[in-house]
């Protein structure tokens, strides 16, 4: 078990503007309008964006997911090296990206560095919006054939046009590193199905957890949202790991009522600051997936990236919180880069 | 809209002794003491085994699923006839059981004469239980390769020296009318996804509920049970519907609590009148999808089948419950036939 550095939670605040950017521009959006969930009226009253200062001490220990994102991937570095040494193989990773979603590219951007930090080699196509699914699917099919690509991410969301389904049916499944492919997501969910890889978030938090000695056998936990990146493939995950799960949505009726009774909860609703202090149960522990860029003019590229939970409020209620960002994100690119080792380990029949 | 026929809840009672057949022996066993997931003291009182009788009323409705099934097979009856007439194919359906079961043989036996009822072919492979696992997948693949069939059904559970997984996946995705193949599975687990097809059971209680009128989304719909053939699929066909789903477990803390929150119970956990009338909240829709043979000595058979809920209990407090047998039952065994309906059309391109 590694040690763990745990810091108090703590708070100051800034103003909230999620960026819609739609044709290049960035529009404001207000927090509470663009709520999905229903939520009561006491929950509606603002909550201001929290980033981390020394000041407001609170009782919620914040994980360090970049500490053990970087503990991860230090192990990952040594691994490539002894596999390029041995056996002159270098793992390789290929991303697809269509269109120009700006929150994409930035996590393409941040993929293809953690790539290089690594010892991974990186393939990246970037296709226009406007492509034709027969171009993507042309990519994909060169991937799969490709001996020196061991992984193959295509970036979601895909542009509407496209058929997300029969494109991610088309990766290898010895190469779906997102573990995206139907197969993947069935094995997921059967019991004794083996899936060749798990999604990087579910595994990513999950890690976490038991890096931090969080039981979750027998625990109620509340996944709010149920995407396919990431809601679905948590909530399944988390019953291999039995515990007791529920999942929210935006046809859910009372979800901080719901929210209320977990012990852990999960989410990845995209809806920046929804979960507010009076849906978490006093010691309860918060894992929040959510992140939305709002815009910030104080920050150098414009912007920020906000979780689902009203930090601020929240580091009051819980026991444990992971922040955004520094919580799930850079343990999510941990996994994929470890993904794509277990792919070229596996198909290289390398221990 | 069907017209439904609706009766009272009412009950009398015998003795419960569930069948547990090892060795060929019946051995007694009690009802409290085989339950595996954590009750409270309070839940441990007897319950007795209730059948339907004209006695003590209460205000629960009873779902009828053997008329809802018969609607659904004389429909089926003539699309096969209105088939072979036209294109000259009857739709088949093989069934492969390994070992001696008794609950086994007896649900093969019910598929083979609902299959003689519709005019749908049956072929029946039974194998002894020390079959090699090599042994079951060469009657697969001579099943995937025989044009008159257009279903296959692997009885499970299968003895624990074969690789249920492995078996699964090698029945050709076009023919696998349990919708028990992990592609299938990971499809029906996906938004956009779609499964060729949808396991029987959750299908038919689906169906059963939407025949009634009993609206699902939006509602907190428990399921007990994570089993690949019933829970976990029936969790995401729910969420599909866009019910709040939870679903618990042999590791949950608090069954009842949790079960007494829902508008809807789907309890698929084979653990007889474990769902007592003190898990129901008043009003709540009760589908009881247990059935555990259990010996009755008035019984031709000797053994009678037994739902997980208390039945009698359970009358005074839901609003509406399917009885066992009589309730989802048929209505499986009615979506088996459809899927294999389904896929010929599909085969042969027959609308």
């Amino acid at each position: 078990m590694a040690s763990l550095m745990l810091t108090d939670c703590s708070s100051s605040t800034t103003r909230l503007i999620p960026t819609n950017r739609t044709n290049g521009a960035f529009l404001p959006r207000r927090c509470i309008g663009q709520l999905r969930l229903s939520t009561t009226a006491s929950s509606r009253a603002g909550c201001t964006l929290s980033i981390s200062s020394s000041s407001s001490p609170s009782p919620a220990k914040v994980i360090d997911g970049k500490a053990e994102a970087k503990k991860i991937t230090d192990q990952i570095t040594i691994d490539v090296s002894r596999m390029k040494e041995s056996i002159g193989v270098v793992p390789g990773l290929a991303v697809i990206l269509v269109g120009d979603r700006k929150d994409s590219e930035t996590y393409v951007t941040n993929k293809k560095l953690a790539c290089k930090s690594v010892g991974i080699k990186s393939l990246e196509v970037l296709l226009p919006e406007d492509s034709s699914e027969e171009e993507v699917l042309k990519y994909v099919a060169a991937f799969n054939d490709d001996h020196s690509v061991h992984g193959i991410l295509v970036q979601l969301p895909l542009p509407s046009h496209m058929n997300e389904q029969k494109i991610l049916n088309a990766v290898s499944i010895e190469k779906d590193v997102d573990g995206f492919h139907p197969l993947n997501i069935g094995r997921l969910a059967m019991k004794g199905g083996e899936p060749l890889f798990v999604p990087c978030t579910p595994k990513g938090f999950i890690e976490l957890l038991h890096r931090y000695n969080i039981e979750i056998e027998g625990k109620r936990v509340v996944v709010i949202g149920r995407s396919n990146i990431v809601g679905m493939p948590a909530a399944l995950l988390l019953l291999k790991e039995n515990a007791t799960v529920s999942v929210i949505h935006s046809k859910t009726k009372n979800p901080e009522e719901i929210t209320r009774e977990a012990d852990i909860i999960i989410s990845a609703a995209g809806q920046p600051t929804m979960v507010r202090g009076s849906w978490i149960k006093p010691g309860a522990v918060v894992i929040d997936v959510g992140t939305t860029q709002v815009e910030d003019l104080s920050a150098r590229s414009g912007y920020r990236l906000v979780g689902d939970v009203c930090y601020e409020e929240a580091c009051k209620v819980a026991s444990v919180i992971t922040p955004v960002p520094g919580g799930v994100g850079p343990m999510t690119i941990a996994m994929l880069l470890s993904n794509t080792l277990t792919s070229a380990k596996r198909i290289h029949n390398f221990e």
